[in-house]
């Protein structure tokens, strides 16, 4: 079937002639169709059964350009085979932690999957001050599973090179280059930020020891090729509630830094962190919230490091260190310091990368609803100014972190002074 | 036509029957035949016309199985694709560098390429303490254009992956991990090493502090897709004679790190040095070789380094740091600042991928020349002792390294006390 954006017209009939949607829906004949996209690539469609509102799924089809920049930015749909394939994937290497996988289309470029009716982007939920007790536990073995399991410490070498030749994704790999670490801190039109800190703007675009530092993250995220990541991996692609969490929108997957990700996680909770300065007035309240994030930062990387070490300890079948180099006297020793050593490099590009994005999403083409939402544009400015700050201090700190109440402490003592 | 292997009496109708040939040979009917293959993996042809000795070509063939070590070890034919990929893209980049590429048939993975009648091994050659005046210009063009047209400081984003796409070679990569990595270091059934110095070969395996730093030399090598590199730039890879130099045999060929490249270089002019120890016993010709060799080190480093800063700075319109970053105030500085800590990172790493290549040598699976051919097992030992007393300390004094003389620092303090 040729290439076509479908719309509410078209879709039943489209989904109507799926083989494999037919164990999905009991009747055609009484579909509901929205569209929801808010993204910024693609067209997605909430597909309800009004029979039986058990049966629904939601569907996503790639659009042939960048959706927030308009047609004039021509993306290739291929994007969509590689988010299919890295929720493939993930649904086999952390079942349960993705939106299931019913159907693919590549000439159509869409993909079939589950609707998570009861889960909220997590980025509104913590505006919301809510909590999510599993989330930790979920998000940690999400990061362990998908990033271990696709690297060389558990693939043979060809095992990975063939999995890695399938997720060249140049094109989306290009947007991340260009809009984390390029054009944010240097003159291009699609740059945005709060007025009232232009100085600060200003500042990083000048710095020269900070734009070098940025620079050398830049230069690992295109060129170290860990194991797959998901790439986008903020808090606006993971959706939960109490009990569930999910990862979605893997469309920017690549093999990549396995700090990118992690750091992405942690810096989207110091940035909501942040973001109650202007959301929760209430002083007690905010300290209360905001101590649960910082906590829940710190959970994380413990969690990470601890699960990470344990699954690499006890399944080392990967190219990197097999079994029998550590065979020596001291040897299982020395395995374990290297694993320790591991880990604490992926902490300090953990600071560098998260770091970076601390700062693209103050000036560059995306911000963060959890600031955007802020209306007071002197209250967001405070926010803001913050997290310029800590962003440049985790980059330019990066080499000398050696646990996570480093990074911690950075956020501790830029928020010592703030009186709102 | 299917493949099948060719041997002398198959040759000459099989190029008899190649349009791209047709140029070559004005007459197919006296042409003379000789296998030379010395290498691991191919049949090597030399094909001459005797009524015309200008008219020659070496055709390269792959066997599908490692030849070094019998038909038990399985390799595909895919690498003849992959050196031929290579070369040509190495004529575009360095022409007059590497061997012309007359021809190449995929389904009988076989490449006929430039014969170099007037050219040499380098290493037989400084074995035989020859000197060869353009070589330090030669090598550092070759290495300057080689890996900074393939990297992201020249290619845009998606050149850079597309071209990486292009040199999966998951096959031959995993030799190169295996056979300097890993299996020198363990207990592995290929590893050959002189019994005289079973003690440091001993000590290397059960060193926890050099297997760590080995292994992440090795994670490196596995996941920095920096630039295409040769993968394999010893001394029995390159041909030449007072006036010419060719890198030959890239079929290990891969996006990697720039340093295993520049490290396999100058590693293997020290290894040559060092086996002058048992090459030459009268002490002032040796000395003055040695002298030129190690000034040879330094050159080349020193060279490349002025070199790839020249064309950076002259062509800088890849991905990585595009002009319009360094728009500010100082920032012409800052660019020349960043290369500085770009090149100093790389010498870091020549010294770790070097170090490295200096201990699989002595240890693992294939030895060099230059010290196979000593015939003596004492004097032998004492250039192996001081291969794996400088690899080691050149592994694990890395991160200290700000210069050349740091490398040749290392070396000259470990020969000191050698008396023959």
């Amino acid at each position: 079937m040729t290439y076509r954006p479908l719309d509410e017209t078209t879709i039943v009939d489209y989904i109507a002639h799926r083989p494999s949607l037919a164990g999905v829906f009991s009747d055609f004949s009484r579909l509901s169709i929205s569209e929801v996209g808010d993204g910024n690539l693609n067209l997605v469609f909430i597909i309800e059964n009004t029979a039986n509102l058990a049966e629904s799924v939601v569907l996503k089809q790639a659009l042939p350009f960048l959706r927030v920049a308009g047609e004039s930015w021509p993306l290739t749909r291929e994007r969509m085979r590689y988010e299919t394939q890295a929720l493939v994937k993930y649904n086999d290497l952390a079942p349960g932690l993705v939106p299931l996988v019913y159907d693919f289309d590549n000439e159509m470029s869409l993909v079939v999957m589950e609707h998570l009716k009861r889960h909220e982007i997590m980025r509104k939920s913590l505006v919301a001050r809510m909590r999510f007790p599993k989330f930790v536990d979920h998000i940690t073995t999400f990061l362990v599973n998908a990033l271990f399991y696709t690297s060389d410490l558990y693939l043979t070498g060809p095992e990975k090179k063939l999995l890695e030749a399938k997720f060249v994704n140049e094109q989306l790999r290009k947007l991340q280059e260009d809009f984390v670490y390029t054009n944010p801190y240097m003159a291009s039109p699609e740059n945005k930020w709060n007025p009232l800190v232009d100085d600060a703007v200003r500042a990083v675009r000048a710095n020269a020891g900070l734009k070098m530092a940025i620079a050398e993250m830049k230069q690992a995220y295109m060129t170290h090729a860990e194991a797959l990541i998901h790439a986008d991996l903020h808090t606006g692609s993971i959706m939960l509630n109490a009990d569930d969490t999910r990862v979605i929108d893997p469309e920017f997957a690549f093999f990549g830094p396995m700090a990118y990700d992690i750091g992405a996680v942690l810096q989207n909770l110091v940035l909501n962190y942040l973001s109650h300065f202007g959301h929760t007035p209430a002083r007690e309240e905010r300290e209360r919230y905001q101590t649960y994030l910082l906590d829940m930062v710190r959970s994380i990387w413990e969690e990470f490091a601890r699960k990470f070490d344990a699954v690499w300890a006890a399944n080392n079948r990967g190219e990197l260190v097999p079994q029998p180099y550590w065979d020596f006297p001291g040897g299982a020793e020395a395995f374990a310091d290297y694993r320790r050593r591991y880990l604490q490099r992926l902490l300090q590009e953990v600071a560098g990368h998260g770091g970076t994005k601390f700062l693209r999403r103050m000036m560059g083409i995306v911000s963060v609803w959890d600031f955007t939402s802020i209306q007071d544009l002197e209250k967001r400015a405070v926010a803001e100014r913050l997290a310029i700050r800590i962003g440049a201090r985790w980059v330019l700190e990066r080499s000398a972190v050696t646990s996570i109440e480093d990074l911690i402490g950075i956020v501790r003592e830029e928020v010592a002074g703030v009186t709102v």
